[in-house]
């Protein structure tokens, strides 16, 4: 499993005014604290709605710089606009970045794609087209196919694609936690090669002891073989059901991450 | 999901102790608190290794009686001895009893088959023969496809058995956990209408937080189609787990059971 750390991210309210103060220090602990946690690859979201784009891309390019300066893990550029994103792919200098998120709707497909091709990166590929997100499991398998084609035209490998079937509440819809398992199945059977990744909080919205449900549904998603999970890794008892679930899939030799991570080491 | 209340077994010191004083009030008192959990069946087993055989059979219609007096869920009558488990079911008074357990054991099968077609119960069978717990997936599904003909001959319904595939510990078998998924999967693919149990904490012997491999794991069999577990549902915690699992299967409209056992309610 790969582990996303997903906090450094705008829409969180300290992260946006750490951005706009320019607070390095503050920043560059919350990507540690995430390193040294287990994540992989480390999130970064600067946010958007700016007055002017050149703002937006000067947050982008600061947060970029002081993340990687923090460790050495990967980062996940993660923007809505693609011009942003590449701002962001340039201010790279560390190992190959992730691009966080393309998906169906023309202009990201557009936008977004060539960067994917152009650097070479995993890619977060988002269920979803201009109609924003389908409803049923034939409208996700759909608009990853959208994806997929328009992938293999421009010679972007299956394995570069990290498709994400996107969670919705079980309390609105009994059948969203069904339709999203079933959708990483199907994923993972009709276009061979490729992964799967999801963000799980979405799945409680609207209930109780939302850990409980969240957890759970990581740990079934898993089960159907999930590759990636965008979350935050600082969160032990998280990263412990993580880890017994590697466990328990055979994908931990001797268990030696769960119980690392059960004495409070990394792993 | 049904749920099996296991903590009336002699195994444990405290009942053991209880059967020997005759002390009804306690064991009624673990009956209840399992019922009003949400146990759905009540375990019963009243030990085996007395001097004489009497004595067990005797410990086995005692322990029935008190429990059954104590609620009015069904109970599954569990020995590892026919005559005991024949005294045990002829003790029953109330709604149809289950039976704990038959397996591909010789002596087992001829003792135990004609029981379950006596009573028409659902039964606990177990994947194992006379050479023990096999180490493979293969192994299993033949100790089941035994189990399954034999039954079939006597005109037992293929949905009155309920079969374990026998948990194993990860810690010395790193594939433990996925042989026991997938053979719950091949179990239910290749004899339709079969159910499949589960005692879940085989699964962490040897591993620390215990709790979080066998919760992890009790979601994961959920995942691939448990039918039943054998558990203590006097545990919150697990409880609202499998609340939660049932709910992001699809399997509790809008929520309710979740909602009701958050709220420390049964359900």
């Amino acid at each position: 499993m790969i582990i996303i750390g997903e906090k450094i991210n705008a829409t969180r309210k300290s992260i946006s005014e750490a951005i706009n103060k320019r607070d390095a220090d503050a920043i560059a602990a919350i990507a540690k604290a995430q390193d040294e946690a287990g994540a992989d690859v480390i999130d970064v979201n600067a946010g958007s709605g700016k007055e002017n784009l050149s703002e937006e891309i000067e947050d982008m390019q600061w947060l970029v710089e002081v993340v990687q300066n923090a460790g050495d893990k990967p980062l996940a550029i993660d923007s809505e606009n693609p011009e942003t994103m590449a701002a962001g792919l340039e201010a790279v200098t560390g190992p190959m970045p992730w691009i966080n998120s393309v998906s169906a709707e023309a202009g990201r497909l557009e936008g977004v794609l060539p960067l994917v091709k152009k650097y070479g990166s995993p890619v977060i590929a988002l269920c979803m087209d201009d109609s924003g997100i389908p409803a049923d499991i034939d409208g996700r398998i759909k608009a990853a196919g959208t994806i997929f084609e328009a992938g293999k035209k421009m010679g972007i490998e299956p394995e570069q694609f990290y498709f994400d079937p996107l969670v919705m509440p079980i309390a609105t819809n009994q059948k969203a936690g069904t339709i999203l398992l079933e959708s990483i199945r199907l994923i993972k059977e009709k276009f061979q090669e490729v992964k799967t990744a999801v963000g799980l909080s979405n799945i409680s919205f609207g209930l109780p002891a939302r850990e409980v449900l969240n957890y759970s549904f990581l740990v079934l998603c898993m089960g159907v073989g999930l590759d990636a999970a965008i979350l935050d890794p600082t969160k032990e008892d998280l990263m412990l059901v993580l880890r017994a679930a590697d466990a328990l899939l055979g994908a931990d030799n001797f268990c030696v991450n769960y119980i690392k991570r059960y004495r409070g080491k990394k792993g």
